[in-house]
């Protein structure tokens, strides 16, 4: 696949911005569990997904950690490109979590296309909106929702991100997803497990009863 | 104080498009306690700051509440156009803390002028990485933070904004800036006045001891 088969405003650039960004655009296959992208002070740029899938999170001074979105085929990554706008006042962490094909944009050639280009701009705000109304559910899910809840619906939307009821994940890995302590994590995959829903052994989960785990998101 | 003199990119918009919005902005009074925008089915238009004080919230079903962010003098509300963005996929509240005067701009007209201005659309981009910022800040003290630091924080905020020592406020309503119930405020706030940093009484606040309330932010 080319660049001008994934870019979103393809059509909409002038030949001009196409060469640029063609000539500037540099495709990187990343392995799994490779840290893209470190908080503030990186600007690798932004990052165009062909194929695989990425997690934003931010991370405590003590190490905890906290996915904030995660991104799949076709998307768009703008925080990895936060030198970009001034107004980008916070540090995010960007990991492969599949073997993933994508395109790198410098930041610089991106926001000087953007800054005379409307249909960009706008297709930028349209990310920008769809990252925040991810993060605004985040915050409903913190604040409003018991752990039980999100922990079920964690396992189920893994269980469709991989198409398979075992899931290769440590408790910590979990616990670094919601946000959660490992204890806190192992505690209720316990009782999940008690209540036939999940099997549990060494660094694995089995979704044994997906159902009932349905049921316990909806109470 | 005219449109003109408080909209952002004014002089990079085209007269035609200066037109526009003179016609369509609407200049309007609004009274302390005044909710102005009410979730996703609203969209009254972009507000325009003149001078005041708004407060974005989200609201669970049972009716908790938590602040998102504050707007002040100058500061632009995109989210009560929310029509604008298809991407725009959450509801917020929009709730006058001060009588405050502003500019509504149709959602329509501005939507209309971004397709085609870059500065606008870039300048817009700019706000929502603003507001995105914000909302990353809250997600890392609700997630990283003991709430006796938050309730310092906030009362220290609250300080600033008033420019007063004693703050009429009830506990619900700091519970409700801060998405905690009511009794964990009362009981924070019982510990405080316990430490000498505050006085309660019927429905406000005295601040007492600043600088130690501050040494509990940064403890």
């Amino acid at each position: 696949m080319e660049l001008k088969d994934i870019f979103p405003v393809w059509e909409k650039m002038t030949p001009e911005q196409q060469k640029r960004l063609k000539r500037s655009a540099v495709k990187r296959t990343v392995k799994k569990g490779k840290i893209l992208h470190r908080g503030g002070t990186d600007c690798i740029g932004l990052l165009l997904m062909q194929q695989g899938q990425l997690r934003a999170y931010i991370m405590s001074e003590e190490g905890r950690q906290i996915t904030v979105y995660r991104l799949f085929d076709l998307d768009i990554c703008l925080f990895s490109a936060s030198c970009m706008m001034s107004s980008i006042q916070f540090e995010v962490f960007i990991e492969a979590e599949k073997d993933t094909d994508l395109w790198v944009i410098p930041a610089e050639i991106y926001k000087e296309i953007m800054e005379t280009s409307a249909p960009l701009a706008n297709y930028t705000n349209e990310i920008m909106a769809t990252r925040f109304s991810e993060v605004m559910w985040l915050i409903e899910q913190i604040m409003w929702k018991s752990f039980d809840k999100r922990l079920a619906e964690f396992l189920l939307e893994e269980r469709n991100l991989e198409g398979a009821d075992t899931l290769k994940m440590t408790h910590e890995m979990i616990g670094n997803h919601l946000g959660n302590p490992r204890e806190v994590v192992t505690r209720m995959l316990r009782y999940f497990q008690s209540e036939g829903m999940v099997k549990l052994s060494r660094g694995t989960i089995e979704i044994t009863d997906p159902d009932k785990l349905e049921s316990v998101c909806g109470a």
